[in-house]
């Protein structure tokens, strides 16, 4: 516990990359490492929210944590003091992960060892949604001071998402322009079969259904009954 | 008013983007218009920004927008309700807008008709700053909500842009943790050149001295004072 390494990983020559993540599923289901891939823009709480999971579920799973980030290692510092192993990668500039890059991480980070590891993706709600990175769910963060018409603007990255955690509801009192039923709405009108949960990282409100899914998805891997999630392109 | 079109741009088959960048320079330079590329992660209030500064701004200066989206046109629709004439430029799934593509915008919106144009690029903090739009002044915002080490994390974003806008302060009360002073710090470690504005672009607080600054850059680029932006890569 709070210790963490940082790595530079490098983009794969092989360009075939939804043939690299699917080598990369089925090897993590070999392993018994359920990998999410968490993704959001810049600032919309990744962090804190995978801070407040990793309390809740220490004592249940073992976790381990990939943080990617341009540059810096701020995150890495933060989950490793929640109680999660940690690897910082940089990316080299690249503002996203594909599935060799991921691999890379999970190598550094010894994933075999865990039941549950956590990607905190480059934060980036464009070139993030295009890449299979390998994982098994992809969930991302959708904060409230961002505005409700995101699904609008950016509508690969919530189709190829399993569940989005609209975070920040502590804060629609000074955002009262966003409609929570119309998000929802535009959402569903991307992706019908969405996971929709309405969070605040920062008090743990909603998070008892968010963890309830976590832990229902991670038993539905280790039990075998877990199909790999389709891959939308741009 | 009221109008606006949605063009499609293409990448340029020329791959030469800094050349590219500072000959759309030049033309711009011969026609008298001002181009600000403005740049924020999603959500952080680019359209309310550019709203309220149009409505500032409209007796005094011709104000054109582009309006760059993967997707959707509800900026373009914003914008010519504020009172300026807009194009919404869809990127075909890219995440960020080189010169050429910004050539096709502004051939769209006839820009040679305005002293100002504003390109809205795509929300995002990785890609965009690593492309020369061929603008004279590059902007970005960050929004309170985003956090404070925002510029730990995307630098070469902070490097490249001439101003800051810290929007977004009228959530100072429920965003308890963002430091104004150790945000100024670390965006003047990344950039000591850069002008930092602290608004609210819902209230107004603090338009006054980004409007006296955007008036001033208008003034020393139409007297033929300015010089080219000094372009970073990655």
């Amino acid at each position: 516990m709070g210790e963490y390494r940082i790595i530079e990983v490098k983009r794969s020559v092989f360009e075939d990359n939804n043939r690299d993540a699917d080598r990369l599923r089925a090897q993590l289901k070999g392993d018994g490492t359920f990998l999410v891939n968490l993704m959001s823009s810049p600032g919309a709480g990744k962090t804190t929210t995978l801070k407040r999971t990793i309390t809740a579920l220490r004592d249940e799973v073992r976790i381990g944590v990939m943080e990617a980030d341009i540059d810096g290692e701020v995150d890495a510092q933060a989950v490793t003091q929640a109680g999660a192993k940690a690897v910082q990668i940089h990316t080299g500039g690249m503002c996203h992960l594909d599935a060799d890059m991921t691999r890379q991480g999970l190598h550094a980070l010894g994933s075999a060892e865990y039941d549950l590891v956590v990607l905190e993706n480059v934060g980036n709600l464009v070139c993030p949604a295009e890449f299979d990175t390998g994982a098994w769910r992809n969930v991302m963060l959708l904060s409230v001071p961002e505005g409700d018409d995101k699904p609008l603007k950016y509508p690969l990255m919530f189709k190829n998402c399993q569940a989005v955690l609209v975070n920040k509801i502590d804060a629609l009192g000074v955002f009262d322009d966003f409609d929570c039923g119309r998000v929802k709405e535009r959402i569903l009108s991307r992706n019908p079969d969405c996971e929709i949960f309405f969070v605040s990282a920062k008090t743990g409100e909603g998070f008892e259904s968010w963890l309830g899914w976590l832990r229902r998805e991670i038993h539905r891997f280790k039990s075998g009954g877990m199909e790999a999630p389709r891959h939308y392109d741009a």
